[in-house]
């Protein structure tokens, strides 16, 4: 089946299994089941064999599933069996935690260049990397063939720094200023805004 | 209609709704339709009417929606209407760039105490807030009527903060720890993983 045909909310659950099982092979779990899978991550047992049947057969009625069979599997089929490289758009505080934040590299993403469009912070360095000045931008995505941008920029400038991205060559943006970006059809954006997720449980309170 | 009978799906859009309609609102525009909105989010009109549509009338055929009005209404069902004191545990990168973040204020939230284990950090200052020691949690949460906490913690840790923040009386957890997290029945958890967001997107690249 071709990866075109997998609904978008499926594909959207598959990193919360990969998680899964990658912490389960860390613990040195080699055999897992969709019931066990589901008790952790709060998904039904139908519902992950039903999502992963998707992309072939992973594991065999009564026997479970080989953990790091899956896991590889996953990472294949998100394409996390290999190493993106990200350009960071935004150096302010969360841009500078991102920047040290070690969770990336084990998970398929390298941040590989920073950008910012303040001249008092063009040239710092965090690390290796040097902060950037935006006009740089076109040459490094294009020399590093660089197609994924996370923008930390403020939420006035987010519409702009995207559509420069998109200019330079960028495919997918993770935008966290807290705005709903418009781009063209065949780009891919998410969207991380924290207040939205907390909006979301004060219904509930 | 009782909240309690709304999708939960349809809750969790409601913030971007209403982000949304708090741009317009800054924007000065007054009226909007199903159609703008979804141009800005790239919904379609059709499902922005039917979640709306779970919580009464807001607009009436052919005149739209007035933005202010319905932007209260949304912050009202959204229990938003208010400000939610909030306690932020793990003063690392990211929990100091959430501690300076200006953007929880105004749409709800205040972070009013930050807790760290490392007596490194402990005592240190964050603009007026001191980092405290997790044992005092338990009696600022119950002083201060606190429901709401947002964990920036190792993954290796989550688990165990995240349960003593129930034990305090907190009631709703924001994760930032790249690790889903176990909780009771009764208990409001949302998770913030930007690599699970980066994955999603590499499957289609």
């Amino acid at each position: 089946m071709s990866p075109k045909q997998i609904p978008d909310i499926v594909v959207g659950r598959l990193p919360v299994y990969l998680r899964a099982l990658s912490f389960l092979a860390a613990e040195g779990i080699q055999v897992t089941s969709s019931q066990e899978l589901g008790k952790r991550l709060g998904i039904s047992a139908a519902q992950i064999r039903k999502d992963l049947s998707h992309f072939g057969e992973f594991g065999k009625q009564g026997t479970g599933y080989n953990v790091a069979f899956l896991r590889d599997q996953l990472k294949r089929i998100l394409k996390v069996d290999r190493e993106w490289p990200v350009v960071l758009i935004g150096i302010g505080d969360l841009g500078r935690a991102l920047a040290h934040y070690g969770g990336f590299v084990d998970r398929g993403f390298r941040i590989v260049a920073l950008f910012d469009s303040d001249p008092a912070k063009i040239g710092q360095k965090i690390g290796e990397m040097e902060i950037m000045s935006m006009d740089k931008l076109a040459d490094v995505v294009r020399e590093r063939d660089i197609q994924i941008a996370m923008l930390t920029v403020p939420a006035v400038h987010a519409q702009k720094v995207a559509e420069a991205c998109l200019a330079a060559g960028i495919k997918s943006v993770l935008n966290y200023a807290p705005i709903t970006l418009k781009l063209p059809d065949g780009t891919h954006i998410q969207h991380i805004d924290p207040v939205a997720h907390l909006q979301r449980m004060t219904h509930y309170l």
